[in-house]
Parts: C-alpha cells; structure tokens; sequence
C-alpha cells in the first residue's frame, strides 16, 4: 500500500512545505522511506475552518447515520490489510500479534462507541414538565447533552492504532458530535497516514460533512501548540509524558477562552504486596510478566511495589530474579524513548538509597530495554520526590515498609495514579480495608490480586485518575465513558415542539431512558 | 437573634484577630454592628485539616443519613425565623417578600439535592461482568463517583441565601459527599454568620464529621486566595464577576495540583426579538419587568436585545419607553456594585455609536439604581467589544439589524451566555431555526417567548454556558446537575465482594438502576 508522506485535511491529501520528517526504525535506528512534509499555518487554518462549518452538520446527524460513521472507519482500517500490521512494526518495534491485537481493539472502541452512539444515553435527557397552575409558573424544561466543538487529538508513541488517529480520543470525540483535527505522532507517521485515509474513505462513503476529520503532520512546539490555541478548537486529547500535557494543559488555560485539556500523562502504578499474597508462588512471575509486557511501555505498568519487610518478602525478591532474569530485552518506540529509559534507570542505580533486586537479560540490539527490579525502604522512598516519577519501560522499585503503618503512610504520601494494586488473601482483609479509602482518593481504578496492564475498553473501565496521573481526574479516557469528556449539556426552555432536538421530544423517537420529573424513565 | 462576628470552624466559633470587618447598610450607606474578626492562616489552616480529616468519614456515610443532614440544614434555617429576613434585608437592600422567597428557593435547593443523594442516580454505578472464558479473560469490573475531596465556595453577592453560606454550591458539594469551606460575601456578613451556624447545628445534630463544614471571613485576595491554593482543596464553586472568577481560575491553573473551579462569571444574555413577536403588546412590559428585577442584579439579566429595524420595532420602543417609565429606582446591594453600575451606563452614554431610547424614574436614594435602555446598529456592535461587556444592574443595550442574515451574524460573534431567548411566533418559524443552532453553541440555556430572569431549581435546568459566562461549560451550577461538578470516577475490579461499595455490591441495596454490560438497569 503506497505511503505518500501526506496529510489529510477534510477531502484533500496535501502535503505539507515546512520542512519534512521521516520515521525511524527503532529496531535498526535507521530511517524510513518516504519524507512526510509538515504543516504550515495554512494548513491549520483550513482544518480549523473545515472542522468549524462541519460542527453543526456533524452534530445534527442522526444517531444511525453517525454510528455507521464510526463502523465503516472500523471497516477501512481492516481493509488496510497486513499493510498496516507492517508499516506499524517497522515504525515501532512492536511485535505482529501485539500490533494485530491493538487493531482489533481500535475497531473494538470503534464499534463500542457505534453502540454508545444510538443507544443515546449519552444525551443525558431530561425533561421538567411545565407546571402552569404552580406560584409562580414552572416552564417546560428539557436538557440534553451536545458535543463541546472541534477536538484537537494528538496520537500517543505507545498505542500506534489504539490511542492514535483512529484511536479512543478521536472515536469519543466523533461519538460526541465533535469534528476532530488529530496531530499525528512523529514516531509513527506512515501509519498515521494509512489510517487517517480509511478515515476519509469512511466519511466521503457516510457522505459526513468534509471537515469532519483531519489529519496534521507537524512539530508538537510549533503546530500542536498552534492548534491549542485555535480559536475554534474547543476541547483537547492527549496521551504522553507530563512535559508534553503540562504544555498542553498551560496553553489551554492562557487561551482568550480556556478550553478543556485531557492529557494523560504519567503514573508509577503502586502494587501493594500485603503479607498473605507475598506466599502466593505465581506472584513474582506475574509481576514480571506485566512489567515486561510490551517493552513496559505501558502508562499501567507496575512502577512501584510496596510491601512490609520479612522473609515472605525476600522468597518474592528471590522468585522475582528468576522471573525477570528469563526475560529478554525488547525493543523500545522510539530512540529518544529508549534514551529517556536509560537515564531514569541509571539516576536510580546512582541513588545511594537504591539497590538493584533483579535484572532482566543484557540489552543487545539498538533502542532495547534491559528490564530491571530496585529496592529502597519506605524512610528513603518517602524523603525523595524522584523516587516518585515515572520511569517509562520496563523497570520498577520495591518499597520496603516497616509496617502496615507505614504502608499506609506511603500510600497517602502518593501523587494521583491511575492505578492502583492489592494482593491480598482473606487473612489481609483488615489491611486492604484501611488502604481502600485513601486509594480511592489517589487512582482511577483500583485492582485486586491482577496486574494494571491489560485496560479493558468497556462500560466501567477508567482510565484516568487524579493528577498528575491525568489532567482531569473527572473523567475515562478508555471505554464508554470516555464521550462524556466532549459533551456540555444545553437546556429548553418552553421551546417550540417542532424546534426540540429528537431526544427531547414528547414522542421520543429515539426510544430513550429520560429522567422525567426527576425519575428515570425506561425507554 | 444574636450576631457575635464571628466565624464556624468546625464545631468551634472563632474570632478572628485579622483585622476585621463590618457590613454595610446600602439604603443609607451606613455600617452594620457587629464588627466581624478576619481570618488568617491559623483558621484557614484549621478549617482545612478538619476538611480534609472528614472527607473519608462524610463520604461513607450512608445515602438516608447525608440526605438527612441536608434537609436539617433547611430545618435550621427555618428555625431562624424573621430574624434571618430582617438582617438580610439590611444588609442587601433587597425587600422581604425576595428574600422570604429565597429562602424558599434555598431550603427547597436542599430537599432536591437530598432527593438526588437518596435517588444514588449521582453514584453512575456500572457493573460489567467477568468473562473468565473469553480470550484474554476479562475481568470484574465495576464504576462509581465519588467526591473529589474538600471544596471551597465563594458566596455570591446577589443571592445572600441562595448562593451563599447554604446555597447551591455548599448544597451540590455536600450532596456529592465534599466537605465545604464557605468564604462569606462581604456584603452580608450578618446573614453568613446566622446561616453557618445553623448548618453546624444541624452537622452536630444528625452527628456528622467535625470538618464537613467550615465558614471563614475574609478578603478575597487573601483568604480567598489562599482557601484555592491550599493542597486539602480539590474544587472551587464561585459566582460573580468576571475579574473575580478569572482570578480564582488562574490560581487554581497554577497549583503544583491545579484543580477544577466552577466559576460562574457574567453574561449579557441576549433577547433575540423577532418580526412576529414584536407585535405583542405584552412583550415590552415583560423585558421591563424582567430588567428591573432585583434591581438588575441576576446572572440572566436581560442585557442585550437584537431585533431587525422598521415599524414593529419602533412599536416596541415605544411601549418600552412607557412601560420603563414607570420603573422606579431600588436600591442595589452594595455601593461598590452601584459604583459600578454608575461607572458602566455612564460609559455606554458617552460613546458615540450609542443612544439613550428609554429610562426608569431617576435615582433618589443612596445606592438606587435607574433603569435604561440603549440603542445601537448591528455595525456599531460588532466593532465595539466594549458593548459586549455585562453592566451588571438594569440596563440594556438594543441592537438594530438590517435584515436576518445580519442578526445571524451578531448570534455568531457573541461571546457565551448563560441564556439565550427568542421571541418568536409561527411566522418566525425558518428564522428561529437557523439561530437555534448558533444558539446551542453560545449559551447554556435557550428559551423561547419568555424571559431569562427566574432561574428554575430542577432536574432539566442549566445554569451554565460557555466562557466567560462560566469557566466551565461542562456544568450547571443551579439543579440536580449541579452534584456532576464535584464527582469523579473510579473502578474497582476484581474487588472482592466484601469490600466493595454498597453502590456496586451484587445485592444492590440501594435499589439503584444501574448500567450492567451497557444496558440500563432499572432498580
């Protein structure tokens, strides 16, 4: 499948003159063919114009039409072929079955979000009747939910498909009636431009308004920054380091008018290891195995354990070195990820207060990562702020604690997460209790005796978490929930019938579950 | 009823030794005994630890026990009697009859809240069920919300009850399981100090945590500021000018933690007069009426009014002019907001493309404000940002359209609105249509053949909008949905059964509907 080194802007492949980038093979460090060229000013401004005439439109579709929308971009990127599954290795260093997995997931969130679509609910209707006999009169209230305006996107490194130009933020954005402008990742731009064209063959065959989607190719300081700061962008996604959302989130916030900005950013996932577990044998390969999984490129993967000193805990250590010692080293994104991974790990080696517990097999090839376990004691762990930041790839600290005092006074010490972690027996209850209420207070989702790797794009997931784990603890950006970032809702009042939107209507065409007079009713 | 100046913080009242503080008498622009103590950190940092240590305990209480606290604080509130009427009124200048009915509104704003606590709607409890044999296994996997954690709240000035001390933020906030630091209003310390003590009695009496409610005075541009940077805060409810607001939201952006502030800023609300309606003769006796309301001194005062020039126009002014006429001067709630008011119509007067078409009975009293209208062209408005801008009290600006296409034009470049009317018949019907959907995107609220003053406490409503009529459009800060602003999600999976929240437990005690693998579950 040929890659032009193009954008894609409403219907239209251009390809932009500022300059050009071609992506790297990480696995080789060497580039790859052909040169993308970047965007310009003219380029953002005719995706801003065609995304702000195509708002109203788009919004206005009905709820089948732009639930087709979502299936047929599904069905555009499973046309692409093994096309895709090779371009997207060469780019990232991931493997066949992981890439192949994440294009099942992306159609997945796709067609989720098809199925979030015309169930509705998502409008949130809710209808007051008038009370004309009342003193004084009450009158006819009705409110739903519309979407917030063009949503800029930008692709994260570690998710080429699922969290990338087709990926989750763009699906719930478009789920909300939102046109999207995406910035692809530098890492993966053939790729990108792949799935940014099924994008446009999905729209042009949906016959959906032009500006609907487009795809930018440019520097995150020059044309990410520009698209922030747009005028008609009204809410932002991204994933990626804390630098690069903190930018984001900065830019928002000095905007004429603030918008929105979901930047999910960094978290160590604390696992804590209560006493009872610490027996259970398939613990140390189970660590090993989700802190190694993809490279431990993962915003979940397992940065941090905790638990209380003794000898269950050293047959963990004990368990955990053989386990991590039959791991290979694998490829990481990116040279300048792989670059990041090395500095943390060797600042934490350097750490007086650190030691090193396991180690995964020598890194040979280019750009890949040794998987490593470092220890410190919770004193040293709570004394350090830098013991607390993330190190993206596969390495991890083991804290020491004293007690279940002291665990808990670490958990409370903790920065938000999206993560966190109990292994316990029913001999832990007591323990895990106490911890309950203060991780609920720290981490978007909290698991029992698994691994945070692994997020499950359904109805109850919840990808987020206090900051600084994301920008906007209130909200998912995995699964349904995840549309309800781009949604502000609207109320009627003593609107003419023929002027209400269908949700509100007596009639309820769409056979919705309304709140009426404050109850639910079923649709 | 004994006033003493002072402060609650927690179960203790407390003089501050900051300076201190009286209130003053508009309608005679005297000062009001007592004097009221200021706080300084010592209270601040009280309040803020007994926040913080009753947030886990208040959020577990169950549903009957916080909707039972909320409707004792409408049950102390009436325990106050006239006394709490008659301080009001001397410290706002508003008469009886309003402020019996806010009282009204603000005890009847904790019942509805109670109501939602009671209904666990709030909870958006969603259950998807493990699939052990599906590959990869997916696990448990249930959601709810939670309260974010301590959040300040800065009474408004116009509303002494129902935007302050007990009013619908502290409502919403406590509703979602936050505990609330009030910082009083200046304007109406008395009322503060009569109200905060009747929510500590009724916090003492259905024995809730020491912290759940604090009230500090103070200036905003300390103890406000510090109440928004202070770690223990995760949220920010306020309602007033736009200067304010913004200054609270730039603090709040600049946390090492920035939190969410729902700041409720300033609107003009436009009144969009169309061809047909124009003839109703009842139409200008109803913008008079709307506009002289308390003085002017709603969020949705009727500020601008854009109608298309001829005969049925001028019909309007003139009814207009006579029914102006008749409007006397009221009293407004402080001198700083007459100042401003003064200072605001003055400018509009002096302004070249502006003209006087009507006015209220002149001003005799101290701080009383006179009604007016303005005129000017579509042109002339579009020019001038400066006409744009809110004079909060009663004046209006009338702007004169060409044709259709032009008052379309004025609908897209207004900034966001909390409301946004149409006056319209049948024969309006294609021009209503094509302002509804500009409409949508510029104002929280749409309403048709009416008037925005008079702000609904329901399920439907939206106080709310785009910026700068909030800082956050996502949200309403008036009816049920005003609980949304406080909440976030978190999922538990895998928990094991006796640890999970009573919200998502197989049992559903509550009885509450619930989502369970994407479908609606009624209770």
């Amino acid at each position: 499948m040929h890659i032009a080194g193009e954008m894609v802007i409403g219907r239209s492949l251009v390809t932009g003159r500022e300059g050009s980038l071609k992506a790297i093979d990480p696995s080789r460090k060497t580039e790859i063919e052909p040169a993308f060229g970047l965007a310009g000013k003219a380029e953002l401004e005719r995706a801003c114009a065609l995304a702000q005439a195509a708002f109203d439109p788009y919004r206005a579709t009905d709820l089948a039409r732009r639930a087709a929308f979502l299936e047929a971009i599904a069905g555009r990127i499973m046309d692409l072929g093994p096309a895709l599954i090779e371009r997207a290795m060469l780019e990232t260093g991931l493997p066949q079955a992981r890439l192949e997995g994440e294009r099942g997931r992306t159609c997945n969130q796709l067609r989720l979000f098809a199925k979030v679509v015309r169930d509705g609910r998502w409008q949130g209707a809710t209808l007051d009747a008038a009370l004309p006999q009342r003193s004084p009169p009450r009158a006819d209230l009705r409110m739903r939910r519309i979407g917030l305006g063009p949503v800029a996107v930008f692709g994260a490194s570690n998710f080429p498909l699922a969290f990338s130009v087709a990926g989750g933020d763009t699906a719930s954005a478009l789920a909300a009636g939102c046109p999207v402008i995406i910035k692809a990742h530098s890492a993966h731009l053939g790729t990108s431009e792949l799935v940014a064209k099924a994008v446009a063959r999905a729209a042009a065959e949906c016959d959906m308004p032009e500006g609907v989607f487009s795809m930018l190719i440019g520097a995150g300081q020059t044309i990410g920054q520009d698209l922030v700061t747009h005028p008609v962008i009204k809410a932002v996604g991204f994933t990626g380091s804390r630098q690069g959302g903190l930018a984001l989130v900065r830019s928002a916030a000095a905007r004429a008018e603030p918008i929105p900005v979901y930047a999910e950013m960094s978290s160590i996932n604390p696992v804590f290891l209560l006493e009872g577990a610490l027996a259970n044998p398939a613990l140390a390969q189970g660590f090993a195995d989700s802190l190694t999984m993809g490279a431990g490129q993962f915003c979940t993967n397992p940065g941090l354990l905790l638990a209380i000193d003794g000898p269950a805990l050293q047959g963990f250590v004990d368990a955990a070195t053989a386990a991590l010692g039959a791991k290979s080293a694998a490829t990481m994104l990116t040279p300048g990820i792989h670059g990041a991974y090395l500095a943390g790990v060797q600042a934490l080696a350097a750490d007086g207060d650190v030691r090193l517990l396991a180690q995964g097999a020598d890194a040979g090839a280019p750009c890949a990562a040794q998987a490593f376990l470092y220890g410190t004691d919770a004193q040293s762990f709570l004394a350090n702020p830098v013991l607390h930041a993330e190190i993206f790839g596969p390495s991890s600290l083991l804290v020491r604690c004293r007690d279940a005092a002291e665990m808990l006074a670490v958990a409370e010490h903790l920065e938000g997460q999206l993560t966190a972690t109990v292994h316990a027996t029913g001999a832990d209850r007591a323990q895990a209790a106490a911890l309950l209420p203060v991780l609920e207070r720290k981490a978007g989702r909290i698991l029992f005796n698994g691994f945070p790797t692994g997020v499950e794009v359904s109805h109850a997931m919840v990808h987020g978490g206090p900051f600084p784990s994301t920008s906007d603890s209130r909200s998912s950006s995995v699964g349904a929930a995840a549309i309800e970032r781009f949604l502000r809702p609207v109320c009627y009042q003593d609107v003419p019938a023929d002027l209400l939107p269908e949700a509100l209507s007596d009639a309820n065409p769409q056979g919705l579950a309304r709140i009426v007079d404050g109850e639910l009713v079923p649709g």
